[in-house]
């Protein structure tokens, strides 16, 4: 039996080891397949960055499909039941690095434009793809400057599918219609370093920040709302003392995290964050990294053309949801106050993990899915 | 001019590398002056320490001077303006490592008891010698194991001075007269581990603590007493994290140390934190080491012997106190109820330092002070 056009380029992606930031040709091989429809390419490479941009199309709206080429080290060879670059199929499933994360989307994405050329040639609005081999590293020279050269001519990504995956037990289960913002705060509380039987001589860092930590710890951020979960605050990382029992330290290292909804902002965080620490008379440096800022599509023409898609294929409305990690998603989002930006694609379950794999059989529904939602929207008789 | 007795033997013994548990032949030394003067020795070697205890006399009361010939380390050898371990004379100072601590004492306690013994060969009572070198180390096979020898054969000191550097201007201006409790705690608080993006699915340990923890830290344990400051509680060290912004940890360590009272007991403090931690509820391992109980020696007639001695030498009253950190002392308190213990011995400004050093005259005084003692202590017309 001859492997489906999704399958095999699946396959094909997956082969190459093209770890963060290697691309290892897997864009060249979808460029030649986008040219042979018309699109036009522009490779970007920014730094240690692969990128490209395509576009077949010059009118309005501007529907955009964004992944990225690279994948995540294989981890621990011993542990793979197959190797890692060798795609290999096994019961219906296709393993190897990248199958779900996101090399098999990327097959579903090109060739579910093929076939919607093909049967509409003469469509309405324009496609486009945003590839990365960045989005599992730094994300410093990937889709974020992409979207900035974008910006810089005024080329506005309307509409966007991110094929992650998206997907809890089967492939359109979920689709995530926005995500959390994230914050990292790296907290250094300085007190005055002595010996631990002359306590009146020093000032345990320690002691001073732990009221405030169990407030922040203790801290209701909001309440969420009906797309977000309430803005969890998180300390992952802490750390303090020389190591010996008698020296009581003098600095006090605490790293904290959050998950926000669009119901604050990292300004009204920061504000009230250094708000409880002065409370507190804390004598401290705080430095924040702000990964990304919440974005929600609650509404319009994707989500709607998205859902429909799903529920034709799967006869079953998805469940929307923001919950989970960042992608890059939160690049996009923000490139007009009306670009609609959703995360469609196969079960997350094994991403990341040894033996990495995907249904077979979601990937042609996710093919058939991203068709139907480029003809829900760009057909002059879809839901536009 | 010829060097005083104190200073010639002082100078013998810092030329000795005797770095813990090295003796480096200083006990041998110290041996050869006591067996001149009727002393019996008896040498007791356990592992890698050597120990030994001297006794002139068979009577009650038994009287000790305790004291240690292992030094620590000469640090960075750039930053001391002498060789550590070529006793030099500078400005009346006696630079050296271990002049304070206590090669200087050591000299002072064996010049005393020669002219005391030269003076009144027909003492009454015993006057022996503890001598360890493993004080600064990890004081497993030092004092301790000498006193448990003692105790097993029913030989119980009962009254002792340990020459450590008590004084914290001049010699006498302080004498320790107890010693404050340590006991450490190695807490181990247990969480479950997740991704930061999924709080619902972990359980921060750092979350879970730091109610508890802030208790701890507020606590006020006990008032302290006339002779001992009030308890102190300090967290010299704690640890979380993987090091990953994105990782709810699993475990959360955390150290604490009390420097407690008469007013506490080991076994009440140990109470009171797993009640803390219980009305918590926290999910914890924690192992506890004592390092040492609190001693008092308020009234009796050594520390009024030692006091007179001190007044008789500087015409002004030492000051009793009890802070600071622990010495061997601990050990030979508990011998039992009567036991009398007093710390009296040079500034301790430079000791574990580099550059060490100790007054001369401050020695001279020493040596008078604690031959005055045994004259206060074991001649008939002497206070006892």
């Amino acid at each position: 039996m001859t492997d489906s056009p999704t399958l095999a380029l699946a396959k094909d992606l997956i082969s190459r080891q093209s770890v963060t930031p290697e691309d290892a040709g897997c864009q060249e091989v979808m460029i030649k397949r986008l040219e042979a429809l018309g699109f036009e390419i522009e490779v970007m490479v920014f730094e240690d960055t692969t990128n490209f941009w395509a576009r077949r199309g010059t009118e309005a709206p501007l529907f955009t499909f964004a992944g990225h080429t690279d994948v995540v080290p294989a981890g621990n060879l011993d542990h793979w039941h197959t190797s890692p670059f060798e795609p290999t199929v096994i019961d219906g499933y296709l393993h190897g690095r990248g199958a779900a994360d996101m090399k098999g989307s990327l097959a579903s994405m090109v060739v579910a434009v093929e076939q919607f050329i093909a049967n509409n040639p003469a469509h309405k609005g324009s496609i486009a793809f945003l590839i990365t081999s960045d989005e599992e590293g730094p994300f410093i020279n990937g889709t974020t400057r992409v979207v900035d050269a974008l910006i810089a001519r005024n080329e506005i990504i309307d509409m966007c599918i991110v094929a992650e995956p998206s997907s809890t037990h089967a492939v359109g289960d979920v689709v995530k219609n926005g995500r959390r913002g994230s914050i990292t705060g790296d907290l250094k509380v300085k007190g005055t370093q002595g010996h631990v039987a002359y306590p009146h001589l020093a000032n345990n860092p320690v002691h001073q920040s732990l009221p405030a930590l169990a407030e922040l710890a203790a801290t209701k951020w909001d309440d969420g709302n009906a797309f977000f979960p309430p803005t969890s605050f998180q300390i992952p990382n802490l750390h303090s003392g020389t190591g010996a029992s008698n020296v009581i330290p003098g600095e006090f290292d605490v790293q904290f995290n959050f998950r926000f909804s669009t119901e604050l902002t990292d300004t009204e965080i920061k504000r009230r964050v250094h708000s409880i620490l002065d409370a507190h008379g804390l004598d401290y440096e705080l430095n924040w990294t702000l990964s990304g800022q919440p974005f929600l599509t609650d509404e319009g023409k994707l989500l709607e053309a998205v859902v429909k898609a799903v529920e034709d294929v799967n006869h079953k409305k998805p469940e929307l949801l923001t919950t989970g990690g960042t992608s890059d998603a939160r690049f996009i989002a923000p490139m007009s106050k009306n670009t609609e930006v959703v995360e469609l694609g196969p079960v997350n379950a094994t991403i990341h993990k040894v033996n990495e794999c995907v249904s077979i059989s979601d990937l042609e529904k996710l093919t058939d899915m991203l068709e139907k939602t480029l003809e829900n929207l760009l057909l002059e008789n879809g839901l536009g």
